[in-house]
């Protein structure tokens, strides 16, 4: 390297007009032309525009004779006023005559495009996932990601926390998911866990009184893969003590607040909406709505309950429910095969059919109508508000199945509709969480959270007369339909611990074999405290307007839990193997 | 919890007396004197004293008679003035007179005493960790390098740096040490390893035009661990594009002045020292000189050479050296009984023996002397700068092992009289490292930094003329003794490369083999580049001034790779080990 870069290449405008700079970077493109070489520098900030002109620097237009794409080069020169300038480029106003140009390396010719639209296989850009980076959307994306890492830390080491890491190779989590297992070589046939998330630690960091901890951190499941999910995953982890929900709830927005405005320059009002549990799935149909439009669940079970149509009455006699949406003022832009595929779209929930109406010029239209008499489809019609324009659907099944059908119905409709706005950002809280799940595989309740999570002080009673309706103080911060983040307040009291494994039907030495060395913590002093725990990578995800985890992750797996680019995971040596103390054994 | 913490304890003082407080925290002591009950409350800033007074609430002193150690409390009253002063406690001026009381929480009996100098064994405290990070001591080290990791983010994020997050779960290293492997569920028989470093990956960052990363990033060797040493351990790793060694080094310069200002108020003057790795040897006899104190190594070879002193002159004529160190100024503190204890020691490092000469008013005291003319001995004295009070100790071996043993020796006699003060910090850069070093067992030339190592530029024909002699574009900065960061700038030239890889005997093969991604990332445009890689566990050790790195992490391992608080690694289900397609086989 004899030139030394001066500036970068997106920082310059008219005002650097007369300066001579270095530039570097990558050759995004060269054009010849009329006895000039045009070439577009690229570096991390942007690009710019440098002529090669015979009469500037015959040396220099020699090398620029030389250049392919992605070649890295170092070039000095002048910076003039564009005669024809483009109006679509930053730095459009200005070209930089170059004098000298250095050739720091060159490059074969690169197997996917260097530009955002490159429409390659996702297989493809993760292999080459180096050039993949190099495209200007994926460097944004990281810019922002790490952006919001900066916001984070620096608001909440404002507010008193400490980051504070806890260890990586750790032990099982009971209660969890699938745990990464690491072998010992120098404890021959024990296994280290990664964590799922640090629970336990950061509890015992309040234990340990250190008040307020955070930390941005990787975590680790071992389940089948999805859209938004990675076998690793990075958590902004939070606790603090002597807090009660509220207080956690307060601090929290005020930090997606200051992410949004410093990280986008979006104001975001305080304090966010709130939904208890049930409200969100009355409502809704989920624990995580997306509330940026409406077609709101609607129940129709007194309305029905006498009608005709034996779809509906045999639900609500078996105890299930008969809920709509209506599809307000788009009943034309759904055509009776549109509906068709709307029917199959629920039955991917196990709803067994979708029923509709339609009201038109001519009044309503639906398959159902002749089941109804004039009274009872009126009384549908006004509870669904229904009037000329609109589209109602309507699902009859156990209760759990109308919510997730409906639920997920509204959010495919308002996606045929395009009305999905990524600009909008829509927060809220759901709080009032059912304490617990029923485990039909293990004939038992199981905690919904964790088996830490305090229920709420007037549902204490209910963890044993009725522990289906027993409430938990935990809350979910939902962001246009996805789980950002979620936490509780703790279990502080060892009775009321032991209280909630009871009705977990732990014994006490189930208990202990699990958790012992919390529970050992809890006797010496353990202030009431709560917290919670953001998804990084889906908040980021969302900010950036990416509909894929990867898109904002610099070196993701595939669905496959592989990374085309390193080919990990391999095999391993015996040698490694045997110190490890462990074989390969392949079940057939 | 009914009443609401307003303060910390450690915040409030005289300014504060006549207000009403709510604090909360943990009950460091209670004495009952004279019908008054006074509990020293602790949060993490601090104590303050609550006197509970009958007169002033009877329901609240009846609370507080049942106060133990460590029970969790908020407290209500007001601020006054103390009648007794307590100079030795920064809130020793006043204390609330407590009108409401809350007990949140009791506590048995801790096993460990919550103050510094609880003088248990590390097994305990690492069991009861939650306990022991309760002491004041083990809160500022945290709160240490919380704020370490804070400085050093805002410090490369406003340099430019991007944060990006690289893999945990990824592919071995080749020529690194022992890997920690991790079983993959998904792809049977596969394996991932946990990183050493994410050194390949920041290199790809760098081809992909991020131009300038860092991570402060957890790593694992699975190595036997020393006190400094852990199995995972944390790193501050930065990397930056078309720059020189020049460039990472004043960078990082301004970096750790920048650490040192914010964290400890200490001024830290720019430029660092700078010796090359030859020199930090023959002066020091190691790479990373501890600079506080003197007794450099000093060269007999010339002045000995013919003496009649065997066991230096055959050392000559073996190719060995013969040099010492003059304790200067502090014969009189070591008897010949300590000079034994120094023979000893230096024999750990493969020293045969350790002679030595002492100048006292009688002239000078040697086991030595005889072997020696008059004149000889005047050389070696003037030599060696030996004056009256002086003790001047010798050793004569092969050259590694004299530099070995009189380096560590030096280290240690300053030990032993007091002069390695905590206070001072000693900041260099040891550069020019050998860019080999020969790998007895495999008998090949080994990277000593690791294969993409740039060497000098003036050195690249040694590489194969004379592999021994050639330097690398490396540096260590080091600290105190201590080797705190280490990096290099990298080969981007695949011609130099291919070079780098014939002197280390690799076939091409072997070559893409071991690094195949890589090489085929170097094809695509790759820009100079180098970086730094420093060990955040042992500056905070440093600056905190520990002798030991598990005094800076929250939760540390044993020597022996355990947690005595999870009691991990543990055994793990059958269930668990057929899904990853392992079997525990442990070798007799």
């Amino acid at each position: 390297m004899n030139l030394k870069r001066t500036h970068m290449c997106g920082n310059l405008n008219k005002d650097n007009i007369g300066e001579i700079v270095t530039l570097s970077g990558w050759v995004q493109k060269r054009r010849d032309l009329g006895g000039l070489i045009f070439v577009d520098l690229r570096d991390r900030s942007g690009i710019m525009q440098m002529v090669f002109d015979n009469k500037v620097s015959e040396d220099a237009f020699k090398e620029a004779e030389k250049l392919g794409s992605e070649y890295v080069i170092t070039v000095k020169g002048k910076i003039y006023e564009r005669e024809s300038k483009n109006p679509n480029m930053p730095t459009g106003d200005i070209e930089v005559f170059a004098d000298d140009i250095e050739i720091l390396n060159q490059s074969q010719t690169p197997p996917i495009y260097i530009k955002d639209d490159d429409d390659v296989s996702e297989n493809l850009r993760l292999k080459y996932r180096y050039l993949d980076l190099r495209k200007s959307k994926m460097q944004k994306n990281l810019i922002l990601r790490h952006k919001v890492a900066q916001i984070v830390r620096n608001f909440l080491s404002n507010e008193g926390f400490l980051e504070i890491e806890t260890p990586m190779l750790t032990k099982t989590t009971p209660e969890g998911a699938r745990d990464y297992l690491v072998p010992s070589r120098v404890n021959p046939g024990k296994f280290f866990a990664l964590p799922q998330s640090p629970q336990m630690f950061k509890q015992l960091l309040m234990v340990s009184g250190m008040e307020r901890y955070f930390q941005i951190v990787k975590c680790f499941r071992d389940e089948d893969l999805r859209a938004d999910r990675q076998p690793e995953f990075t958590q902004i982890d939070c606790e603090m003590s002597f807090v009660n929900a509220e207080d956690v709830m307060a601090i929290n927005e005020k930090l997606l607040q200051t992410v949004f405005k410093e990280a986008l320059n979006i104001d975001i009002a305080l304090p966010f909406d709130r939904l208890t549990y049930e409200e969100a799935m009355e409502r809704f149909g989920s624990d995580k709505p997306d509330t940026r439009f409406g077609f709101e669940l609607v129940d129709l079970g007194e309305v029905i309950k006498d009608c005709g149509f034996k779809v509906f009455t045999s639900a609500i006699e078996s105890g299930g429910a008969v809920k709509a949406i209506n599809v307000k003022g788009h009943g034309d832009q759904f055509s009776r095969k549109d509906i068709t595929k709307l029917e199959d779209y629920v039955k991917n929930y196990g709803a067994k059919g979708l029923a509709w109406l339609k009201i038109t010029e001519e009044g309503v239209t639906s398959p159902i109508a002749k089941f109804f008499t004039e009274e009872e489809m009126a009384a549908v019609l006004k509870t669904t508000n229904a009037e000329q324009g609109d589209l109602v659907l309507f699902v009859a099944d156990k209760k759990q199945v109308v919510y997730d059908a409906l639920g997920h119905l509204r959010v495919e409709v308002a996606k045929i509709l395009n009305m999905l706005d990524k600009d909008e950002f829509k927060l809220l809280w759901v709080t009032e969480f059912p304490l617990f799940e029923y485990d039909e595989e293990e004939q038992r309740y199981a905690a919904k959270h964790h088996p830490f999570t305090s229920p709420m002080d007037e549902d204490i009673e209910l963890m044993v007369t009725n522990p289906e309706k027993a409430r938990a103080k935990a809350y979910d911060i939902v962001l246009n339909g996805y789980e950002i983040g979620g936490g509780s307040i703790r279990i502080h009291s060892s009775e009321l611990q032991q209280k909630m494994f009871k009705a977990l039907g732990f014994s006490e030495e189930e208990a202990w074999e699990k958790f012992g060395f919390l529970l050992e913590a809890f006797k010496y002093g353990t202030p009431p405290h709560g917290g919670i725990a953001f998804g990084l990578d889906r908040l980021v995800m969302l900010l950036t307007k990416e509909d894929n985890i990867r898109q904002v992750i610099a070196f993701p797996k595939t669905q496959n839990a592989t990374c085309p680019l390193t080919n990990a995971p391999t095999f391993a040596d015996e040698r490694q193997l045997d110190e490890l103390s462990v074989r390969v054994h392949i079940k057939e």
